[in-house]
């Protein structure tokens, strides 16, 4: 299902379906609709890298068109500022892969397990696509986190599994930062530490620790936070993961 | 104690004190001591404020020294590279707290109280230092972060208070996970949303949460993810906080 998360985001950054919404463009004179969209796409392209690594604060303007090869005021076709620019990428990235996991949830009825299955996937993303996790830990502690995409959701999939008394949190708002926190670290600890090959293996490893069947020991953390007993959470934790089917995401 | 802390940053981040180590001046030519200090102590302090806002790889050598109003070259004369004055204000800004909340844990035998103890000063600290909040979270999830300064402390408080069994924890990387992605959660949302005149206050009311009594609610959130129940978490989260004495930093 990563394959297919994966390609819905691409197909949504390089908006080639028709029912996306129109971009808004401000220039006057009409050109080639698909050169606009291509040229749209390689800009968006191009932040979301730079971004990722810098931030938005960090990246200037024409780095962004030097790295999607585009003039520097053609930028201004397509996005006002470069702060624009960055939240069409939050939305594309993050509103669309949280519209990926909605659906997942649409066939589970435990609040527990909608949760669980939610955060492997996050993980599993991220392994995939290391760009996007890392532009997920920077967006994941801007303000806009409580309203908007995946954190959003996470606030919703906890009020629903406290509201179902499936979640025992004294304290939501915490609960909330515990379980969004430990997600973003579980991400930067998958691309520093678990993932093949990353920088950090070595240090893991004089640690005593491992990053086996790491998305669900993280799922099965997140549970407990949530009130869970250790052994349902891990059980739970464990289950097949449902996968996306490709024809949903066309719809 | 916060001033005390900051007090105490202040001096290391401008070192006068006899007893500094002696920083690593590659010029041959000497110059006034003082001088050099000084001008050492302005470049820290600009990289500190750049690269809290925009992290390291978004800052550029010549911000620093047009921010520090010194001249580019003079940069190498206290700094290798980017990388190296990145390295030393690690070491100054989180070592030294970390050796503040070490000080401040002498006194207490419980590892439960160490763990609340840390948290709640940290928290404090980012509140009344928002650069070093915002500088912690973009370090925080760094490769470093598990063995060096605050993470390595952390992981070492928290390895103390399971061999004492006084923490109940089945994953221990993984709780250690929870609790330092909890910790840079929460200095993000002192940050955005609970600080006084924080841009994200309405949104925090908007959705029925408060950030009353903020960082013993965080203590007591990490207590329980390290195995204590609620109300015991509740009960040491609330003690009375220890202050650091000033004469202790001097020696």
């Amino acid at each position: 299902m990563t394959t297919t998360t994966k390609r819905a985001a691409a197909r949504r950054s390089a908006p080639a379906a028709p029912a996306s919404p129109a971009p808004v463009i401000e220039e006057k004179e009409p050109r080639g609709a698909r050169r606009k969209r291509e040229t749209r796409a390689r800009l968006l392209d191009a932040a979301l890298r730079l971004m990722a690594e810098k931030g938005m604060e960090g990246v200037a303007i024409n780095e962004i068109t030097e790295a999607a090869d585009v003039g520097f005021g053609s930028f201004y076709n397509h996005f006002e500022s470069k702060e624009a620019i960055y939240a069409t990428l939050v939305d594309n990235v993050f509103e669309e892969f949280a519209n990926v996991l909605d659906r997942l949830a649409e066939g589970i009825s435990d609040p527990a397990e909608v949760v669980a299955v939610s955060v492997r996937h996050t993980v599993l993303r991220a392994r995939h696509n290391p760009v996007w996790g890392r532009f997920l830990i920077r967006e994941g502690f801007s303000e806009r986190a409580l309203s908007r995409g995946l954190g959003q959701r996470l606030l919703r999939d906890i009020r629903n599994g406290i509201a179902a008394k499936r979640f025992v949190v004294a304290d939501p708002f915490i609960g909330y930062l515990a379980v969004g926190g430990t997600v973003l670290s579980a991400i930067a600890a998958e691309l520093n530490y678990v993932a093949p090959g990353a920088s950090g293996a070595g240090m893991l490893k004089e640690l005593g620790f491992n990053g086996e069947h790491f998305p669900e020991r993280t799922a099965a953390m997140l549970l407990q936070i949530l009130g869970l007993k250790r052994a349902e959470a891990e059980k739970i934790a464990a289950r097949r993961l449902p996968v996306v089917e490709v024809a949903d995401e066309a719809a």
